[in-house]
This record gives structure tokens, C-alpha cells and sequence, in this order.
């Protein structure tokens, strides 16, 4: 709070933390007693309102470690923030590791917070989703006493508490939305497949494609699936050979690669969603904001790092945390680049480089 | 890479890395002389298609703390990946310290990095950014001997190395375009003035009103400017005000400002760039694909990690690097959220619930 903190500011605060002034006095000036989730909303307010807490002594339980792949995906800073908020809440000090190519990997992030003698360590993403990674790692971070969870992604070898989104029931969301517009060719823009979600949501994938008449089996099936890496170029790249077999459903493995997938078709001259409909995954901040708005599954991002935070508290606690899977419900976010598929059969791919207006859609519903 | 890493991985590699499978083989075997540069670019390959790294003993040149405000704004995780990357390629070990209402304070982080034995730190707009903060942190932190550099903000008490972008310059080329297309009625949507950026916004705002003629003096141009938070719905907010002060140009201080600022003119029956300009600053990842892809002055975010690392680095080597504070140049980039000012007078703002088809726009240039 600025040095001096006169009525109005008061008045601010105590109306964004929802408390009358005079609790707001209180936590300023240390007074009183408080309850804890009061003495937070009223610091909130502060922090949002971009005022100064009250002065106290740092205090904190310890040192909890969180590794996440990168922040370009706008998906992992937005768990970072929940997960971060969560710890300091329940009195740790966060440290965020991220990495980035060519910069610091996950195995020195792990032994630098050993060495500072961190309480625990969330994971993720991290090298446990890559089926083809060493599981070592994790194996001797347990000899060591230090514990950790494993969050997207599902190393059954590691006996730890691991949270994941549903990423099979993602896809099942997506198609089901893509068939009940009309779409009968659908495709499958996915990252690299030995990464545990894009294993997962291929099979589900192949498995709704049977499932709701559009393939004579999963081998045939999985002609509609192509893999990418996990960007926007990576999707671009994956939708426009989709694109080119005639796809006008495209259900993509991340918010960003469905970006691309809009400017795939784009560049084709197809219109999104007119042409082609295509459905992200993440539900990342500012996708309400791109053209079109994006229809995408949503991650239950404050779910699973609610999950993953209690269990590693648990953990830290000497207590034995549950062992299976758990696997956290994305939802739908309907929209608008997803429609009615176009009538009749799907135009002809034209050549990348002269975009043609294709004929307009008709019988949309 | 996995356990067999074929001749078609090593060819990937390779390829993406600019260099000879032989010595992708070399960086991989860790035999041979390999320039540095040349392994950072085979280590960057292997990340990037998602491959694991040669096994090599994490040798920290020691910890690196980088404090930023939040990761809300997407330009805060940009800038902590290039800081890491900077980082990383020196030998250091960089440690994330990000902040979100209700959670850890830069005071605790500071005294968490502090007891580990930080090598140095890395403020991104921190709390020197906000004038009504305590220098005390900081001045206290010198005492102890930790090097230190300030990114995105000016205190001059401070004697430490300081880079920012330069914000006057900024504001100067949002006005400059949106004069040279035709608007006279121009207004800024800022952050609160307590924080540096937002002052020197501000002043440079006044001042080029007055010098394109668009005001008389400073103190008439005042009434151009509207305080509001750095969000999305402090953007809609002060964009509104503005709106229904007749202005067609809005310059905002950030990009999630200028997507609020959007907002604020479609729910008004507004249509942009037809009947309102807007302008945002930073450039944050994404901004090609908003609706409408955003104008916006983006943040040299590049150079000015760079000249921080390098500075903090002279520090941590125990020599002085320069005092001035550097500012960085912005450059504009020109999307589709800016065009030719409407014809005639701005029409009245229309009750903000029944959104009303205002007359299109003449004379367009």
C-alpha cells in the first residue's frame, strides 16, 4: 500500500475482496484476528489492484519445484499460475523451470533443486509423457526421498501420485460436435506420437471414427490421422495434407496447431468454419480473441493442478497419496470455428498458391 | 534420443540443425571437437523435435533468479524464455519467480534466491517499475552483494545496470500512424500512472498531441488519457471512456488493453478498423491471429533481454557495467486493427446495451 493509504484506497480493496474496510485495516496493519481465506481474498485485492502488501516476514514452508516443457504453448503459463498460486497459498515458495531449445533440461533443473533441498517437485508434461524417455530419472529421485507427481502424461513404471486430463473423452467430444454438424470426413492433426496424449487421443480417435460409421476399422481409420509437431506451424503443416485428401473436419492436438490448421485452409482459399470446421485442444487464454473465436476442448487446468498440488502437499506430508491414474473431464467450448459441414462432396484440393473462393456452403442447418 | 537413434533421426537432426550427420554423430557421442555454437544448434535440433538429450553432467556455472510480475500478459513469458535461453547458453541455471494476485511477493522471492546463493537476478518489471514502491529491497540487496539488473522500469536510486524499452518512442509512433491516417481525435488507454511505463507513455502522449496540433498544451490533452488496469477488462473499460469522448484512435499500453479496447467498440456497434483505430504495444505472441490481427508496437524483447543478461553477467564477473540506463527502440507493426479515420464527425456513442449499425464509413483512403 503506498504510503498513504487513504479512504478510497480502502474502499477499493475491501469492494474487489468483498470484506468492509475495517477487515481490510486489519490485514494492513496486522491486527485482529482473520480468517485465512479472508486475510487472502483481502492480499488479492491488494496484488490486483497493484498495491503493496502490508510488510511481513517471509515465512515459507519450503522450496517446491515445478518443470514444465516451455511457455510458448499460452497453456503452460497458465497452469504455472495455478499451480504457483496453490503452493503459495498453502505457504511453499514456487520455482518455475521451463525449458526452451538448446536451454536447460528437465535432468539439471532436477539436480539443481535437489541440491537446494527442494520439499517436492510437480512435473508437467515432462519427460514421463515421452514413451521413449528413460524413466531412471524418476526412479532415482525416489531413492532420494524427494517427493513428486506426474501431470500430463502417464509413466505407469513410476509409483507416484499422476493427474491427466481425459485426453481420450477430449476427442470423443470433438468428433461427436464435428458428426452431429454433418461432417463425415474427418481428420486428426496430432503431435508426435510418442508423446503419451497423442497416443491416447489417436486411439480414441481411431476408436470414434468406427465407433460412428466414418471408417470400416480402426487400420483403415487411421488414414485420417497425421502427426505434427505441436505448433502452429507443425499443424499447419499436418491440416494441409489433410486438407488435401478432402477433410473438412479437423480435430487438432493443440490450440496452436489449430491456429495453424486455420491457416492451412486459408491459404487453400477455404473458409473457416464455411468450408472447414477445425477444433482445438487447451482452451488456452485468448483463443475467445483469434479469427475465428476457436472452438476448442477446454484442459481443466484448475482441476488438475488442484489435484496435483493436494497430492504432492499429501506426499510431503509423510502420508501415501492415491497411486491410480486420475484422469480429470475437459468440457466443449463451442465457438466459431466450427459449423455445418458444406453440402455435397468436398471440393478438390486447389493449389496451395492460388487461393480460389470455393462455391458457398449450402444447407447449413 | 532414443535408445536406437536410426540414420533417418540423425538426418532430421542434422537438417534442422544446419550441420553433417557426422557431426550430429560427435555431439551426440561427445567425441571430437565440436564448436560451441555448432552444439548448441545440434542441442537445439534434438529439443526441438523432441528428442532427448546426450546424458552430460549438469555443470551450473551456478542458480539465476528472474522475477516477473505474472504470466498473464503473454509478453512475460516470452521474455522469461529468452532470458532462460541467454542464461542457459552462459552455464547458469535460471530459476522463474512469477507472481499472481494472492500468491509469493518479490520480497519472498528475493530472500528465497538470496539464501540458495543466486549467482545474480533479473527484474522484469518488478516493484522498481512502480514509483510508490520502496527502493529499501533493492538498496538492501546491493548491501548483500548480489548483482542485479532492472528490466522495464526506472529507478534512478538504484545503482545498478537498467534497460527498458523505450516507451516515449513507442507512444510516438502509435500517434504518428494513426495521424497519418487521418485521425485527429486520438486517446490513450494506459496502465496505472503509478507504474514508469505508463508516466512516460503518458508524457510522450501529451506531448504529441500538442506537437500534431491535436491539442493546444499538455494540460488540454489530458483529457485524452484514461488510467485503467493492464487487462483485458481495464483496456474495455478505459476504451469505453474514450469512445464515448468521440475519439476514433485508440492507443493502448498493452496488447490485452487493445483487445479490451476492440471489445469495448463492437459492443458499441462499432466496427474496427471502419470506425475505430486501435493500437496496442508489446506484440505478444498471438497478435497475428486476434480479430483483427492487432497493429501494435512491439517491445524489443530480444535486445533487451540481451543487453540485460550481458550486463548482469559483466556484474556477476565482478566488473561495472554501465550505469545510463539503455532504452531500447520499438518498431510498429502495422496488422489490420488500424485504417483511414471515418469521414466526418464521430457519430454519438449509441447506448452501450442496443448495438446500432453506425453509417459506413466515406472517403476512405
Amino acid at each position: 500500500m503506498p504510503p498513504s493509504h487513504g479512504r478510497t484506497r480502502l474502499v477499493d480493496v475491501a469492494a474487489l475482496a468483498g470484506v468492509s474496510t475495517a477487515t481490510v485495516s486489519r490485514v494492513l496493519n496486522g491486527k485482529g484476528t482473520i480468517a485465512p481465506e479472508t486475510r487472502q481474498s483481502v492480499l488479492a485485492a491488494l496484488d490486483t489492484l497493484g498495491y503493496e502488501r502490508p510488510s511481513a516476514p517471509a515465512s515459507s514452508a519450503g522450496l517446491v519445484g515445478l518443470v514444465v516443457p516451455e511457455l510458448t504453448n499460452p497453456v503452460f503459463p497458465a497452469m504455472a499460475q495455478t499451480v504457483e498460486t496453490l503452493l503459495a497459498q498453502s505457504g511453499y515458495t514456487p520455482l518455475l523451470c521451463t525449458q526452451s531449445p538448446g536451454s536447460t533440461t528437465e535432468d539439471e533443473y532436477i539436480e539443481t533443486l535437489v541440491e537446494r533441498g527442494v520439499a517436492g517437485i510437480v512435473f508437467v508434461s515432462g519427460l514421463h509423457a515421452d514413451t521413449t524417455a528413460g524413466r531412471e530419472r524418476y526412479l532415482r529421485l525416489q531413492e532420494r526421498g524427494v517427493p513428486f507427481v506426474l501431470v500430463g502424461g502417464h509413466a505407469p513404471e513410476v509409483d507416484v501420485p499422476q493427474v491427466s486430463p481425459d485426453d481420450a473423452e477430449a476427442v470423443r467430444l470433438a468428433v461427436r460436435h464435428l458428426v452431429s454438424q454433418g461432417h463425415r470426413r474427418i481428420g486428426l492433426a496430432i503431435g508426435p506420437e510418442r508423446f503419451v496424449p497423442a497416443r491416447r487421443k489417436r486411439a480414441a480417435f481411431l476408436a470414434a471414427l468406427v465407433e460412428h460409421g466414418l471408417a470400416a476399422d480402426e487400420a483403415g481409420a487411421a488414414s485420417h490421422v497425421v502427426s505434427g509437431l505441436y505448433t502452429v506451424e507443425g499443424g499447419r503443416a499436418a491440416a494441409a495434407e489433410l486438407l488435401d485428401a478432402g477433410h473438412t473436419g479437423l480435430v487438432c492436438g493443440s490450440d496452436l496447431m489449430a491456429l495453424g490448421a486455420v491457416r492451412a485452409a486459408r491459404s487453400r482459399g477455404l473458409r473457416v468454419p464455411d468450408d472447414v470446421s477445425v477444433v482445438g485442444y487447451d482452451d488456452s487464454p485468448l483463443m475467445a480473441f483469434t479469427d475465428p473465436p476457436l472452438t476448442t476442448v477446454r484442459q481443466p487446468v484448475q482441476t488438475v493442478c488442484r489435484a496435483a498440488v493436494g497430492a504432492l502437499l499429501t506426499e510431503i506430508r509423510g502420508e501415501r497419496a492415491p497411486r491410480s491414474e486420475l484422469l480429470v473431464e475437459p468440457e466443449l467450448v463451442v465457438r466459431g470455428s466450427t459449423g455445418a459441414a458444406p453440402a455435397g462432396a468436398p471440393p478438390p484440393a486447389p493449389e496451395p498458391t492460388s487461393p480460389s473462393t470455393p462455391p458457398p456452403a449450402e444447407g447449413e442447418a
